[in-house]
């Protein structure tokens, strides 16, 4: 295993410290249990953004917090959903007095985490609603999953309800924007290669020299179909056909593309691969208005990319192109 | 070689489509000779800042393309030197009357290809000045370079006089700080695993399952030694102590931290070293004041990561924090 750690069993407990010195002007860190928190938490009478998950999948969603997107983040060990206590610590630092909404990667531990979290933190007395994203096309019921997999529509709920929050809306308002993206927003995602998991010391799966997973969740969970490596042009096709049909999205809807490196894959290759898709869209009548890439939600350092497609109106827009200030994102 | 990428012949020229698709209101992406301009370029009574190097290395330096950093930026082929043309075509682009200051790495054949750029350029009455950047400690005449290689320290460079130009200061001042942030940067990288170059198809060099490279250029240039891998805590050391020993770096010194990926590792371990960087420097008394943490220079999917060390006086911190509005770095 190849890795700059030291324990294995350290690497989330350090890799916090670090974040926390790197950014202390967005955030602070909380542990035991681990929290990250933004810096001015709580907003007094704003609705706070909580969101988490297993880590190894940064900058999601510690990268996210700051203002105009999460209020804070509850990281769980690599691939492992955070503790109800964790979470129930993370609606304590973050509560303002105008509620809280969890947002929730659709992962069997983390909905019954979060949910159990909710219900403590509601005999408290604090009012918490959650959204469960779940916009994977690939595949029903996967590993660890009933239903459909939480993947990269989440950096896009997050980052248009933590803007809503900011404006001052209301939980209400908050929990239906949060409902309308994760209604709107499809993706699909495929790898390379495997990442290692630090304790677990070997790769999550093998894929042959030749081969590519179709289809595959950010844990590696399997995909659609496991195929020989072709060409990007045939890869996004592969990608962006399965999204495109889902929903559907068709000629004239306004949309947003997000581009996403799964970790070990370089920009020269994700902007080639963004480059086709926008074409393909373009061929169907379908208007990029919005666009991001990069390495968002990340599978440590599995090499492989998703797309995400969201469907776009002037209120959705607005709130994307709001003003926000994190260590992943930031304008 | 698993790469998302359709006939290697075409990587480069398909990743700048894709990346003129992404920002289209950032920069813009002319071809034959290749070059990615900021969308509002040539601004009139202004220096232009063009940088510029072989791809592979993203987000440099098309990335930093944009309001408040480079006017600019050259892409060669991978790991190979833009041509002489392509850097004059940059200038003519950028031009705005107040000269061009080209940011070099300071590598054999972009330095003469710069140059060459500068002489055509000179004959055109257009007053072009150039700046070598050579931070890289780890050692003295490697592969392709005479003196020491330019590594991370450019990133800290394009930002410094990006702003300074965006400001209204002339080409003297502009040169000037640059050339201070080169004499008071220092570097050192280190590699894992190593990259494979699209149209070589091989990975780079070998580097057998329990090595590192201490030391190691961003082409995978030989560094100062192939050892066992070890801890994070001694892989920090490594780099940390012929950094700070080389300027030297002292107590009391007000400095900029810049902990970079190489590329393929991940978040969760870029910030587990850089809070041990962080530490290390505080028991030293040096005072870190600004960071910058992520995949800025890179080596395709090497995985490995390289510290760059600032020597902040109030004027270079106050250039470092105005604002800038590019594709990687943004605030």
């Amino acid at each position: 295993m190849k890795k700059i750690i030291n324990d294995p069993a350290d690497v989330v407990a350090e890799s916090l410290r670090g974040m926390a010195a790197a950014h202390p002007e967005l955030l602070r860190v909380r542990s035991d249990p681990a929290v990250i928190v933004r810096a001015d938490a709580p907003v007094p009478g704003k609705v706070a953004v909580v969101s988490g998950g297993g880590s190894g999948h940064e900058p999601l969603h510690g990268g996210f917090v700051g203002a105009g997107m999460l209020s804070a983040a509850v990281p769980g060990a690599v691939f492992t959903s955070p503790t109800p206590d964790a979470v129930q610590a993370a609606v304590d630092e973050t509560s303002g007095g105008a509620g809280v909404l969890l947002v929730v990667k659709n992962y069997t531990g983390d909905v019954l985490n979060f949910e159990t979290a909710a219900e403590l933190a509601g005999i408290d007395g604090v009012e918490v609603r959650s959204v469960i994203v779940d916009d994977d096309v690939a595949v029903k019921d996967s590993t660890h999953t009933a239903g459909r997999r939480g993947v990269g529509g989440t950096v896009l709920v997050e980052k248009i309800v933590g803007a809503a929050a900011e404006s001052g809306a209301d939980l209400d308002r908050c929990e239906e924007l949060a409902n309308r993206v994760v209604s709107q927003v499809r993706s699909m995602g495929m790898a390379l290669t495997a990442p290692t998991v630090p304790h677990a010391g070997q790769p999550s799966f093998d894929l042959a020299a030749d081969e590519m997973e179709i289809g595959i969740g950010i844990h590696g969970e399997p995909g659609r179909a496991r195929v020989p490596l072709t060409s990007a042009e045939d890869i996004v096709r592969r990608l962006l056909d399965p999204i495109v049909g889902d929903l559907p999205f068709a000629s004239g809807d306004d949309v947003l593309l997000f581009t996403n490196s799964m970790g070990g894959t370089p920009l020269l290759e994700l902007y080639l691969a963004h480059g086709i898709a926008e074409r393909l869209l373009a061929e169907r009548g379908i208007r990029v208005q919005r666009r991001l890439v990069g390495p968002y939600v990340t599978s440590l350092e599995m090499q492989g990319m998703s797309l995400t497609l969201l469907k776009l109106d002037d209120e959705l827009t607005e709130l994307w192109d709001a003003p926000v200030h994190t260590a992943a994102l930031h304008w």
